[in-house]
């Protein structure tokens, strides 16, 4: 049993955790030659960092490359996305602190990004910017600040956040989700297979020939239309850029407003990465029998208290599965809660994705354990040498004989 | 509790099984409207229907759907493939008798089939030819071989079986694999989705730019190359007639021998339909980490006992890959033991297109409770009335507004 | 100048049209093998070939092939698809008597029919069924039947013709259009390319976001969707048969009633291979400034007095662009007068395509000169044998390093 | 006969070049638009526009919507892309004096732009920075200089040459080719098809099944690739930039590095948007029978001086293809001398896509020509809302019902 505080589910899940954690690491070669290098360079040695990220097995193995490299980590996740197995396993025998479960609630989720914080870590990788938020409002946390070097911020989401909602920076933060590697390969490409992957996996309903509305055609938008059309699914694609419509159109996808697209669509997506995609109104204009999920980072892309006060209980129809009956008596189906569907019916991004993705974390981090003093602060780039490396070694990876 | 003997995992997974069962019902508007005229034409009254079928949710749509129509139903399944809860709600829920477990071995697997056989059945609805064998090979079914009016059989290897291997028929059967709605619509669209499926959910692995041999180009294979390469795999296709490797070649596929095709693969697929697709002296030739899974009903289209020859004891190392060490030193990852990857990983095929499918069986069904008598022994047609009803049925359900 | 009469456009024009065929001579390595073995083996000496094709450089190295191998070659062609320079080269530079001009009418074309039919062949390549239905239907004809061995035909249309309007067959005729290798390679792939070819060649319009109906899905139909969704058009497949639209449907195409379909098509390709596709009351219901254009064998596919009785005189607005008003007020064009686009404002199927096909035609021809005293008189299927030769032969060729 | 110096081949064409104009004017409804406002606007009242872009029958009605503006233009194209008949309708019906014929040579295009810029514009309109290079570097227009308020420039070769090869400059320029519209829409699909197009038109090759190395990943080579996919063809990306690779990787495409494709592409295109793409030797490293063709804006992405030194004299086989016989023995085929293929083998982009990119030029010239004198000099992006109102227009012309 370790000796620190922790929260999680249930520590007896470890063994099948570690599984998980085993058959992800032999996929994630990019990784494992960071790791090696961390344990010879030791970037972290005598460094905290403190971590708020969906956790799942491929960020079980990241946590090994980190602690090799001399890190002491901290971890929280988000409520409905933790694979508990491998919260267990972290802590049994990763030795990292872990504060997440499925089951936690909104209060519970912020009183562990708190904990997290309280640790005062010298570096954050954040996600969301539930990490930075906290640092940068409350005051209860001037040790903290004091201590941190910088940060990473892993989503398009809390790159809005930093930006719109932070006035004074206090750390420099790379955004990670400002690479061309992160839009291409992990939102086109990795959210794209992932979507897929959950809305099949927790429905077997048939893709091809459905109807399907994609709200937002930025790269995770395109990966998951591209998905879907491979498919056989007819797309339509709501974005309110004339640009973005045009370009949608040429790839040979219908185009509508939200408003035309809602009475005829099976399934809606949304993934604007910006709250309120589907309001209430919107929902009332559903087809009847629709399906309705989110693959942007955070639930509130969709209208949930509006559609709970437009309809009866829901019927938990499915583990990921909830059936409302709305007032104008059509009914909806709500798929893994409004959390991203690819992280609440399915196992995420897939492995090889994230090797990439947190292969960017694992450099960034090094780089801002020795630079950090000296950057501004405030959001800023991955440096392009970082992104090259990693492109470099990922290909090297996936293009071996 | 029933008062039926059966022999399934534990009755006490019913209610898990019946949300299972609900959700699926649906979906599932042309066998919900069958069930509706079959509960007033009563097709099926004072008869028993024998049936060999992966036990799975829309197999108990269908079970309902029969008993509807006046039947008495018994059912057995295929080892591996088994939703045991399904199994649970057939039998507390529905009065059908079930001899099948997903544990359950190939021994017991013929027991169940002969379990089923000697019920005396008036009707046989077969997978994969295994109530034909025994009643057409075996003396001891000659009071059931009396009382048999028809048969229907649902897959091409079930088809060759009964060309192949049986001298004389004595009862006809319907071939349901050799209509077009069940080789494009169920072979193509529904196997193609549901592999990919099966893939993604119990390995996480992506998809995109991996080199993925299919082994087999015929509607199974085209569905799969499609669904592969709608998310950026590299199809190699691999087939001995010259004709269907031009047209693969022409669809945009790579077209290589078996031989040239395994060193490079990252995944194999074996969907030949025909037993010994994957040889013992193939697995040696396979490239380091490579995986092979099985697409075609039959796990025999791969040497399984040829692959434990050649390796040491396989590891477990997730619920659905096992991880071989080969005598050359290289690892090799068989998915879902061999056993058909979309069943034994996944949930079979999407629940409209086994909507088509069930229909197709339902009124062939009917046509064979009121003409087989007159029918020629043998496998033979599925009528084209039934066919376009069905086709016009299914369209009118996939495209109302 | 040859010592034999012919009739076509220019014979100035023969340089030219040599240099045409020699482009495709270098691409069409299957034909150019068989003319080898040809002129060993010399299968047609003595012999005389009356043939009906369209006349275009591919067809002038496949004389060539014939020639080789002793035959004395008679051809038409039909109107609006010859290439005038190369009847010319065919005439002076291969000795093969040629009656077809670009700009023959129909009256013409019919006269050119019975000249070739009145030189009495021994073997008929046919294409549409003229020289069959001449054959069968005229008593003057009667010299020419008894010499008659047996015949090719090419296209699904002159299947139809044969198999509809003949009573009683006076020789065999081997059906090319039933073979897989021209149903999958010709029609879907070969078809495919070229319409999209023609359509962009004569019009430089944008294909992708052009909403697009495609009037029948059989082979052509569907090497014609996919060509255009290959670069981004919406289409919209109609179709009457209800499997073949679900087909569609799942193959993520829009499917509709012609009906619905033509008020918001962009463009509308008929490839039914039946007469009266598109007929006037259709014609009416088209979008203003649409266009119109055919892909099967026959202009009959569209109801071309139909148009010219809604409309005013047409402008000849580009040299395959006609510009009709209607009666209601729109414009709709007319792309190709109406003739199979492919050959009237392209080059026709791609060589490699043709090479396929005109290898079946010559063993196909060769084996009849051989056994066709002993076929059974009527439409029958291209021996087994031939196909998959012609199949092995190009593949070789194709994937060659 | 027109009052004013021009250049072109025949006059006489007039009458052909003005139907190709008339069709080309029906399809552009943007550019109609905006016509019909600079009638009202008069923004080039009383100034001069120098141009230099590809004449064909999109530039004239381009140029019709200028004079319209109140405009007098001049106008210069490229070697070898010309279309004559258009230049001849554009001096004889729209006053355009224009220097300009398809078979001029190096020379005389430098001389014709020369002529261009000693007309004294006030604003110039450039392709590949021709006229910018003269004003910059040669001594002699400095009364041209002092006249001039600004510029546009269309490609990236000429951005590219504008930031690389001037040290100062005398007056700002908007670059189109860095409009999202433009790299998007223009670039990826619009020469995606049209390059596809071109090269099936001048040599009727089947796409289907052929190995087809894309030499640059960019916008155009984006669209190139995926057009040709879109009809079978085995595409290779050479790119030099890793992450550009793995983007390709992971969109299905084969990747390599050029020495590894060059062996066993059958149809090699350079798209590079720089010079040197296709060196010397990597010539001699093609396969025996391998076609070249030149995407880019300028034919020296290939090697040509190399390809001829290597070889014996070509022989021009079709119109648009030579073919040389390389010292090694090989047989290779130059498309259309290597000029852009799309114009010199074609049409050029589609009509709709040079609606939108015309467009975008309108509006720019008019903003040079009101604020010109306020912007900085050089290089400098089109106002986020001019892009934006080119969008809404397309968007609206494009999806009108």
């Amino acid at each position: 049993m370790p000796d620190f505080t922790y929260e999680i589910e249930d520590i007896e899940l470890a063994q099948q955790g570690l599984h998980r954690i085993n058959w992800v690491r032999e996929r994630m070669p990019v990784l494992g030659r960071i790791k090696e290098d961390f344990s010879r360079t030791r970037p972290f040695a005598g460094m905290r960092i403190g971590i708020c990220l969906h956790v799942e097995a491929k960020t079980g193995v990241w946590m090994d490359a980190l602690t090799s490299g001399g890190a002491e980590v901290v971890i929280t996740g988000w409520p409905g996305t933790t694979q508990d197995e491998v919260a267990a396993a972290l802590v049994a025998e990763y030795n990292v602190r872990v504060f997440a479960k499925r089951s936690e609630t909104t209060n519970q989720h912020l009183d562990y990004v708190a904990k997290v914080l309280s640790t005062e870590p010298h570096l954050i990788a954040d996600n969301g910017a539930e990490l930075h938020m906290l640092a940068h409002t409350n005051s209860d946390f001037s040790g903290a600040k004091a201590k941190l070097l910088g940060a990473t911020e892993e989503t398009t989401t809390g790159g809005f956040r930093l930006r719109e909602d932070i006035d004074e920076h206090i750390f420099p933060t790379l955004i990670i989700n400002d690479t061309r590697a992160k839009r291409i390969v992990e939102n086109r490409y990795g959210v794209g297979q992932s979507v897929l992957d959950g809305i099949m996996r927790c429905s077997n309903l048939l893709i091809g020939g459905k109807r399907v509305a994609v709200i937002g055609y930025g790269y995770c938008g395109q990966g998951i239309a591209r998905a879907l059309r491979g498919l056989g699914a007819h797309v339509t694609i709501v974005d309110i850029e004339p640009l973005t419509r045009l370009e949608a159109h040429l790839e040979g996808y219908h185009t509508a407003e939200l408003e035309q697209a809602l009475p005829v669509s099976d399934i809606v997506i949304t993934v604007t990465g910006r709250p309120g995609a589907l309001k209430r109104d919107h929902l009332a204009l559903m087809k009847d029998g629709a399906v309705i999920c989110n693959a942007g980072a955070f639930e509130n892309e969709i209208d949930l208290p509006g559609l709970r006060a437009l309809a009866s209980e829901p019927h938990q129809i499915m583990p990921d599965i909830q059936k409302f009956k709305l007032d104008n008596g059509k009914i909806v189906y709500l798929f893994g809660r409004g959390n991203s569907i690819n992280l609440s019916a399915g196992d995420g991004n897939p492995i090889e994705i994230m090797d990439l993705g947190l292969a960017l974390q694992s450099l960034s981090l090094a780089y801002l354990a020795t630079n950090g003093q000296s950057l501004p602060a405030g959001p800023q780039n991955v440096p392009g040498e970082i992104e090259n490396e990693v492109a470099v070694r990922t290909l090297r990876a996936w293009t071996r004989s």
